[in-house]
């Protein structure tokens, strides 16, 4: 029986919501505790994550509050590590299949986004690069065509392939659909139809809106937060780019 | 009882020599296919791996010679995915640890090699970048400082956490004591002496000596190859540096 989980996140962060997501399809009873990444806590580098990053787990030790972790829980950070952590406190959950060879297909899919998905969501939305928005529906296509041709990522189960991209994709949709972003005006939301309506993509579509529909995905995602944080990055950031043109 | 492995790989890359050193350690037999890189065979994007990178295991499938590898056989890349695969099919290997956390410590310890190790190795060694010589000092300290007192990088077993750091510190070796990289003439040896002589790095070499010592290594590693190859490669760049300064 695994020890007590406390999990320090924050709305915003993808990264922290791999960790969420994973806790939640493997019915882990956790804490989570939210940091407020703009003003972090004094205590969180020195008691929790030297890397002063989410997301980070104390793991075991005495029961205590998250603002007090004891020195006795198991401190570890950084997301894919904790996403197969989680997958190893609960072998039995179909957080990864049994079978070697679809375990490696798993490492390799998480490997295509933090290789191929998510520097190209970076380019577009973050940074707004010239050619951005070919190079995420590239990006895309790069992790659709890793897809079987039903199910999520591996098989029938959601595992922990499917957790690494599902919170990318998430706040991209965000970012195109209200056009929140480095982009050029108009430009997420031209990206957003694409994804809609272009056939190309419908393998993509179905495959997201399962992830989404997925009851792990709606306890932790919280969209009119994200949307709001996104207005005040995006807009204040358009609004300097103006007066400075 | 795992299926054959046959292993694509080549001497002076230290990600395919990541998984040789598993396989060895697993007691895996195996098959291994030396690629030249500079001249890849035509066959070998299309039939084993398109990314046309080592490392790749053809796993399974009916016997065939690495050249014409089975359609049937299943193909895998990255080396990462291969250090889990090897463990995965390996269960009672030493080459990850049962308890969860120290399997996540191992892959921590891996991140740890990615993200602050190798950067400042390729910046000194490959790219001579200004500052490099403390800045590679710095990553093998923040290496250093996640051993333990004793053993290797989880405990006394040699696990993927060491099979990944292994193959990168012994051509860094290689570079520092014969002064071939793209640093200035002398600033490699200095390095090594420093390594070889600072008390500070004291943990670092007999985790390293631990490390080469293994029949695993010995049986992998050709240093008298590598050492023509970067004599070939830094003395002909220094010779045109020269011509062109």
């Amino acid at each position: 029986m695994p020890e007590t989980i406390t999990l320090y996140t924050a709305k915003v962060c993808p990264y922290a919501h791999r960790v969420e997501l994973a806790l939640e399809e493997a019915g882990a009873p956790y804490k989570a505790y939210q940091i407020d990444l703009q003003n972090k806590p004094e205590w969180y580098a020195p008691k929790v994550n030297p890397a002063s990053k989410v997301p980070a787990v104390a793991y075991g030790g005495p029961a205590t509050l998250p603002e007090s972790p004891s020195p006795e829980s198991t401190k570890i950070a950084e997301s894919l590590v904790l996403l197969e952590f989680v997958a190893d406190l609960y072998p039995n959950s179909p957080l990864l299949p049994k079978d070697p060879v679809l375990r490696a297909k798993a490492r390799f899919f998480i490997d295509a986004v933090g290789t191929k998905l998510n520097p190209k969501y970076f380019a577009f939305v973050h940074r707004g690069d010239a050619g951005g928005a070919e190079g995420l529906l590239q990006g895309i296509d790069d992790i659709q065509k890793l897809l079987p041709d039903e199910g999520y990522a591996v098989g029938k189960d959601y595992t922990i392939a499917d957790a690494a991209v599902t919170p990318f994709l998430a706040r991209m949709e965000i970012s195109l659909k209200y056009d929140l972003g480095s982009f050029d005006v108009g430009e997420g939301v031209k990206v957003y139809e694409t994804l809609q309506t272009d056939p190309k993509f419908a393998r993509f579509r179905k495959y997201f809106n399962d992830s989404k529909a997925r009851p792990s995905f709606q306890k932790t995602f919280d969209e009119s937060y994200l949307v709001e944080s996104y207005k005040k990055r995006y807009e204040a950031a358009r609004a300097q780019k103006k007066k400075t043109d």
